[in-house]
């Protein structure tokens, strides 16, 4: 076993559940007579490079406890793609600070900034091991069956869509609501799990996996409608035309230093589609909403199996790292075969799950391509758990 | 005591705990011997007109306590100004079914309908009890401290401040997000019960009650900006000019049957004013949210308060008509005086809470415009209820 010093850090678009994955990380380092000194990064590689640490043995176990069920990331998060000069600078820090293992938490873009900084890392036979802590509410990391953040993104986005179909439900009209996710539909289909019965919303799901086509989309709200009286919508912030240009990349011009284009934190497409829902087919009452950043940041909308997951796989990176099992990689959720839920970690390799992304498998959407099956509803339900309890008068069922 | 048939039904905009002042109704109704059948209108006075009801007695205890735990208006609710005719048609409806007791929830449009509707009854000498039971998420009915439906939805404001302060606080950058309650700046005020560090958003609020100025906007943001990197903030759906036109009226065109702009349902008003930071304040990352119906409709976020309070006016509302003390009126909550959190009801002429609302006190509003006074905190906080814990590294308090 190597001792040396540990460093982590948080980046990429916060969760409900990332930290989690910090606190179980570091109580789990903490454990280990293989670590020195913890450092927290702030912000990110941002702060390796400014040199703006903590010190995590200094936190007591309340503030832990607390943390780890807070929104957000608590050491602050970074959205920055290292240069190989950036790479040579972390390096430096790293080494000066006899850090031998380096936690980092994120998304696809942050798997390719470990990968970077462990490619650098052999090429200078700097003795560091990397390893990457999946975390991304869009649910798009390959290898994975699903993420830490998903469920909790997950389950609010369901809570929504259940209040506001019944809200739907008293006064009518279209409602279309856009929901994260950025090219992946999985938090977008999460829509489905409001339903219980069979009148209920979400009525329609586009997702970024199928051409999406304004036309259609006003046929389809028109059948809706004259069935029901009402129609409640789900789309992707992401979907997009047949030449896979996201519709919501035509207003809105801001890309990140990963070339991702900003799709949330805006309402026009939303409000596009209504416009075009109220003029071409003749609805009076149509609304948008664009959940945005509530969805990965509302307190107190969690997935007890997503936040006990998240945890988990903190735990296993340091685990693995400490025993000296692997010196670079990504933990991996897969699911157990079976049909009672369980999960399990693996270590696999970091340029596996960098930079590209995973979309929902054909299985899980509908031949029409405006719904999910019942296989997405089974993989969904144990992430995500049980949704509030809502009832009706019998006699409103008719 | 008169004998007779109760009819109630639900209007205007759903709320958390509007169904509680249903069920607190109707099981007190129930209770009754002066209380025959118990019609629910299906869709408020349009109901009533078609003639589309349920008979609330044939619901089991079991449904009656689901539906009082669920967002939205379990009957129904319509945005509807009734004519001369309507008023006509509806005692026709309302004599043949031998109603004498006639309860309506809803909001100042709501208990104007309620005073049409009695109006009419006296000039036709009808034995009509007609009683207006408060509900609005936008506190903005005269004569009461708040109205049921305000505490939850507040509470959901304040809690997606907390967690989205926690987000800006990662990421960085300005974040505005607009909040529900028309032309009352209450809901949004709410958003100040997230802070409880020095350094916590929301750092900037905007009312309706004070005039909008986008200078004087990009002014406070980039103050804001300069002292702490980042700034969250809080903007009211209402806001308007110098001359009362509400900003976003400039880009929603539709009105209602009482005349009120369409301000909600779209995201039209944040884009524009994050357009307006990221241009003239040189800030490049700004995003804006609308938080929509969710406001009023996502299940679980309740304030235990506003539920039973809500429960109470109903069941205040059916106990004062039975009872024969009044044949029409509004109740209306008051606060005790006292240090203890307390109020009682009391029945109000319909006429002092109908149509005109009520807007936040200068007393509740800071100097400079841009925030609440911790009058408003003390006002506030216990109607709302205690919000989720979150915590922080103490060395990230720095």
């Amino acid at each position: 076993m190597k001792r040396g010093n540990m460093l982590i850090a948080q980046s990429g678009g916060p969760s409900m559940v990332i930290n989690q994955s910090l606190v179980g990380a570091v109580l789990a380092a903490m454990e280990s007579p293989a670590v020195g000194r913890i450092y927290g990064a702030r912000h990110g590689i941002k702060g390796i490079l400014d040199g703006t640490f903590i010190d995590l043995r200094r936190e007591s176990a309340a503030t832990f406890e607390a943390v780890a069920r807070t929104p957000s990331a608590a050491l602050g998060s970074v959205r920055r793609k290292p240069s190989p000069a950036d790479c040579a600078a972390i390096f430096q820090r790293l080494h000066s600070l006899d850090v031998r293992y380096f936690f980092y938490i994120g998304g696809n873009d942050s798997a390719e900034t470990v990968h970077i900084i462990n490619e650098e890392a052999r090429q200078a036979a700097c003795d560091l091991a990397c390893i990457h802590i999946p975390k991304t509410i869009d649910n798009d990391l390959r290898e994975n069956d699903h993420t830490p953040g998903f469920g909790s993104a997950a389950k609010f986005v369901a809570c929504a869509f259940l209040g506001d179909d019944l809200d739907n439900r008293a006064l009518g009209g279209v409602k279309i609501n856009i929901v994260m996710g950025r090219n992946a539909g999985f938090l977008t289909a999460a829509s489905a799990l409001a339903r219980t019965c069979p009148d209920d919303g979400p009525h329609l799901i586009y997702l970024p996996e199928r051409a999406f086509r304004l036309d259609r989309l006003v046929a389809d709200v028109q059948k809706v409608v004259r069935r029901l009286g009402r129609c409640v919508v789900a789309v992707s912030e992401g979907v997009a035309d047949r030449e896979g240009t996201p519709i919501a990349a035509k207003f809105i011009k801001e890309t990140d230093a990963h070339g991702n284009k900003q799709l949330s934190g805006s309402g026009a497409l939303g409000d596009m589609l209504a416009g075009v829902i109220r003029d071409r087919a003749g609805i009076s009452r149509v609304r948008a909403d664009t959940f945005g950043y509530l969805q990965r940041s509302f307190p107190g909308v969690v997935s007890e199996t997503d936040a006990d997951e998240a945890c988990r796989v903190g735990v296993a990176a340091v685990l693995a790292a400490v025993r000296g099992r692997v010196s670079s990689g990504s933990i991996a959720i897969r699911r157990k075969p079976g049909r009672n839920y369980a999960v399990y970690f693996e270590v696999v390799p970091l340029r596996s799950v960098a930079r590209e992304t995973r979309h929902m498998p054909p299985a899980y959407i509908s031949r029409a391509g405006n719904d999910v099956t019942q296989a997405f509803l089974d993989y969904a339900r144990p992430i995500v758990g049980p949704l509030p309890r809502v009832g009706r008068f019998r006699q409103m069922m008719t």
